[in-house]
């Protein structure tokens, strides 16, 4: 398809500088897991290493293994730990840190330790309170034949200043920290990093960030946009007379209404919860999308273009300075998050830097 | 990951030959744009081959050129057409037909038909009320230089039987029709397939009935599932406390719930939209989606599996027999076409058949 997207490696560097500096005394790994938010792990791994970053976080062994097939040098961490024996075989042979979400996944990897006369290294996921993945039982864990990397655990509320979630979350972690005496913790996400320094402990995992998302909550988005998607124009048309648009006829046009078809739909991440919500940027002016969005194109009502304007635009803008992630997100009732993790394969990607 | 999403490539051929059997004297094409809905063009396309299949559609010039490398024997038409010269010259080179939406469209291929002094095969579409890509121009409208393979137009309330938008189209496209003496006419989607000859003409392009999903607006589906979507269960857990699960802390489970974590989110197209609504099912039970649906994560309440049940169990189903496409896209407010262009790479595709 003519659409496409850019990716500005320069500007993802650039956010993962602007989280360094907001460290003392903590590392910043790099979450790169769902194929860096859609992004490309390859090139966005390759970018942040140039940056400084030494440490990845991945969601699955897959993720991992792949990672690890494109970097040899890299720390890599693996959010789900492993399923299996032969997983954590595979996990050890490529020198790639699980990360422990139960007892059960600690005895698999006692038992290889066991086998193999050596320490392990693994991190604990420790439960606080997000009620997802992590280990429960803190008081007398048998964590023999393990090297701790880190101990960690998640927010649930990070994007919350002042949930009591948080607060809780944080006491114990504390606590669990006091019985793992010199372990490093891995704590925070994003938010955050941006929100206390009380989170930051040693080492935090900034992901949404680093692809261009607000990390602060009420505040104007300290990051660089870091996407930009151009919906390519198939069609331009000036309506000889009134008609509906769309399936299901939902939208009106009227006479003499200028209407764009873009070669971009659903099935390209486009959510359709974007009807009579969305709309696209040109001239620094907001094209709505009109009618129901379609698997592989939609509609944008132009009226506001000038007579030059209409004729010489070639692409609109979906996604990028002037209509960011975080707005489609919420435009859609959802997040930013989802709208970069939905961007579709058939679209081609650029990398900028 | 675990999770897997396996594709029954002999229920889409079975689904192929019941959309023949609604059909006289017409024969079907399939529509494979979008990597075949999420499916997968070419295991897609070598199955519907074997059930007799030998016109395919693709939305864009890419997929075409992807789907001509890959079967060198069926006939390829491309829906958006072209927005090039060079994209023209690509698809002549690739023996791909056009559907030309637009008379500059027309005018690029008479060019090269001037060019190369040959007739250019090739397909129109015309607006007839769907407001989207199409010719308007009916009258005097000059396409010489074209081998005309087809015309076409497509219909925007297939989804409501008693449309008069439907009607009105209809009509036009038999107007348009008698314009063109002796060029068959490709009309009709899934939808219209299956509510009336009248919509048949020479050439009919289901799509989404072949991957399963009901074509029917108010009768059961006459197709078979396609999908089976199964979660991977990360981790169980019998809760010790009550305890708030999820980001947000939306959901507050309570003391002895069973919950599980599925190895399934977002990123995989578990759409978040699907929070408070969304269901998986086991032993013939709903187990509903508590707390929000993470990136690489969701939660399931799994209080209705019996104790044996619970211990013994793997994988929940997603989508599949149980829990039909349709049925999810409508609990996410949207359609189970999204649905399945939604099902991201990470999760491994195993084919049956």
């Amino acid at each position: 398809m003519n659409s496409f997207l850019e990716i500005d490696l320069n500007k993802i560097a650039a956010n993962y500088r602007i989280v360094c500096s907001k460290l003392q005394n903590t590392i910043s790994a790099a979450a790169i897991k769902a194929n860096a938010y859609g992004l490309g792990y390859a090139p966005v791994s390759n970018a942040l290493v140039k940056a400084g970053c030494k440490i990845f976080l991945t969601a699955t062994t897959d993720e991992a293994l792949a990672l690890r097939a494109h970097n040899q040098n890299i720390e890599i961490q693996v959010l789900h730990g492993m399923h299996s024996k032969e997983q954590a075989l595979e996990l050890i042979n490529n020198n790639i840190t699980p990360i422990l979400n139960s007892t059960q996944q600690i005895k698999i990897y006692q038992e290889i330790a066991i086998q193999q006369s050596k320490l392990l290294p693994a991190i604990l996921n420790f439960e606080t309170g997000l009620g997802r993945l992590g280990i429960t039982e803190t008081e007398n864990l048998d964590y023999e034949g393990l090297n701790l990397k880190y101990i960690m655990s998640h927010l649930a509320c990070a994007e919350e200043l002042n949930s009591e979630l948080n607060h809780i979350q944080l006491q114990r972690m504390h606590e669990i920290s006091k019985l793992f005496p010199g372990i490093p913790v891995s704590f925070a996400n994003s938010n955050s990093i941006f929100s206390s320094r009380d989170y930051h402990f040693q080492l935090v995992r900034p992901g949404y960030a680093l692809y261009g998302g607000n990390p602060t909550i009420l505040s104007p988005n300290p990051m660089h946009p870091v996407v930009s998607l151009q919906g390519y124009i198939v069609q331009k048309k000036i309506l000889q007379q009134a008609q509906t648009i769309g399936y299901g006829a939902l939208y009106q046009a009227q006479k003499g209404d200028k209407i764009f078809t873009i070669e971009y739909g659903y099935a390209d991440g486009y959510l359709r919860a974007l009807f009579q919500k969305g709309y696209a940027m040109a001239y620094n002016k907001k094209l709505p999308v009109i009618g129901k969005i379609s698997m592989d194109l939609m509609s944008l009502d132009a009226n506001e273009l000038t007579e030059t304007e209409f004729n010489e635009i070639k692409y609109v803008e979906l996604l990028g300075d002037n209509i960011t992630v975080d707005e489609v997100g919420k435009l859609a009732g959802t997040i930013g998050y989802e709208v970069l993790t939905s961007l579709g394969a058939r679209c081609k990607r650029i990398y900028k830097g």
